[in-house]
């Protein structure tokens, strides 16, 4: 098994000037806002959607060096990711993200709301900068995307009827959308064909999904300490993922359990146990790898080079994540 | 005096159509955000943004008819301008805007930050595909202004050494960019020659600064029924504008009722009774002419036309609120 690491050892350096860069954008004049920005850019964060970008980068541009723009569209798709995580911690009131407590809960609402703000105006501004009218459109679909999805969510809290393709469909707008449009915009950048463009998309859409779908998996899977957030929290806070959806076929008492919200002592434990007796789990990571291989296809078209082999890897590391 | 009804004339049938537009734009999927559209749209609102967008539009297209780009701008900025003022209420914990329920007070938290974001969000979308580069750098800097507004005037709440410049200064990221950046927008999409766009510019810029000034004069001035909300709001909430910075340089003991903000019975009323006493008042409506006849000198190169006129005289009514 690779770690996440050396995987990313063809952009390494390009994720060290990244991390500086990211510290430094954010306003220099505001002291809590900095101290926002240290605390989301610092450390901890795993970087991997501008890892993808600067790897798509790398894997389009062959003997070339990657352009400033791809650096900065690497940059944009981290700040578009971080805004939207911060303000989804403040609706979902989340206390810990990553084991490290969330914005909102060290700073207050206040400025999560504004550090939230200032980054997707950041990323707004950088990107239209950029001078690129297709990437433009590629990004800000992705923020609409970020939106809908989070608002899709909330509207599904708790519902049993929700099916495995409205699940899809959210989990392309929350999660998916970033990696597919940020890997065409870095091919658009390079001037890959359409045809290429195109296939970039499908890596990142389906890389996308295999992604989430882990992490959702990893919900019921990991302990509390390896997650850095309570175990079973997303079922807990009505958030039906993959391996729910799946149990509730095989398991009707799980469904009552999800309709009263887990209103009476020891609902919650005893449909967490009802999910691991089920193929919920087992299912789920079928379909994450079914996901990670049509991710790897799309990338047949694209040269062979070091940055095109981590691009598939990554698709495995995602998957060995669960063992 | 004019009314402003009678001044939007020569474009009240567009903002007829753009009113029915901006409910239907703002997802129809979801009833709770629907519901927050149709409060935040459906009435009220004096819509001064757009109106000047597609006066300036209809005064620099002449006899031709404004085009769909120039309708979706004036949206545009009118959907920016309502997720600021969204988040802004969060944020300051405002409970009525305009003697109206602010979203977060009748909605909750949650749908505040989704729907501001959403708007934000279809804002951004719509802007990229206007297909026009400049104008998409144009309105991704006023965002950007926007949320760098606002924390401005976090930063400097309560602080007695405000100057006069630092309050302009904030005043233009809060209130003129808008008003500014839509203006020379609405210009680029009718073509106009590059001075004349800048003239659109210094339009908006200083009609943007003699409105906000005027509606912080308001503050002091007007009864808590004909504001919306409670009159002397911003000087308790810290936000020091014109009156009371002028009033600063005549009353020495302000500054003590300001930096322990109001902590004793009476200090407020003592505050707000100094300033009425000083020249502040007076000296804040001098200011906000002033911008007002530099913003009118700045429609001298344009060709006279009803919307010509129209712009003219809304600068005037804007300084006639205050009698």
């Amino acid at each position: 098994m690779t770690s996440a690491t050396s995987m990313f050892n063809p952009v390494e350096a390009d994720l060290q000037i990244l991390a500086d860069n990211l510290i430094q954008l954010i306003g220099n004049d505001h002291p809590i806002l900095y101290a926002a920005a240290e605390h989301l850019f610092g450390a901890g964060g795993k970087r991997i959607r501008p890892a993808i970008v600067l790897l798509v980068s790398r894997a389009t541009m062959l003997e070339k060096d990657i352009t400033p723009r791809h650096r900065r569209l690497a940059e944009i798709t981290e700040m578009i990711h971080t805004a939207s995580l911060v303000h989804d911690d403040v609706v979902d009131e989340s206390e810990v993200r990553r084991g490290v407590p969330t914005v909102h809960s060290l700073f207050g609402n206040r400025i999560a709301i504004q550090a939230g703000d200032f980054l997707f105006a950041q990323a707004s501004w950088y990107l239209a900068n950029l001078d690129n009218l297709e990437v433009v459109k590629l990004l800000s679909q992705v923020i609409m995307d970020l939106a809908t999805g989070e608002i899709q969510q909330g509207l599904n809290h708790f519902d049993t009827n929700t099916s495995i393709e409205t699940y899809l469909n959210k989990t392309y707008y929350k999660a998916a959308t970033l990696f597919a449009n940020s890997s065409k915009a870095a091919g658009l950048l390079s001037e890959v064909p359409s045809a290429m463009a195109e296939h970039l998309y499908g890596y990142g859409r389906h890389f996308g999904l295999a992604f989430q779908i882990v992490d959702d998996i990893l919900d019921f899977t990991s302990s509390t300490d390896t997650l850095g957030k309570p175990a079973g929290s997303d079922l807990k806070s009505g958030n039906l993922t993959a391996p729910v959806l799946f149990a509730l076929e095989e398991k009707p008492y799980l469904e009552k359990l999800i309709e009263r919200q887990f209103a009476q002592e020891g609902d919650l434990e005893q449909a967490l146990a009802l999910i691991q007796d089920s193929q919920g789990i087992q299912r789920s990571r079928e379909l994450a790898a079914h996901h990670a291989k049509v991710a790897v296809e799309h990338l047949a078209t694209i040269p062979p080079s070091d940055s095109h082999q981590a691009l598939i890897n990554i698709a495995d590391y995602v998957l060995s994540r669960l063992y």
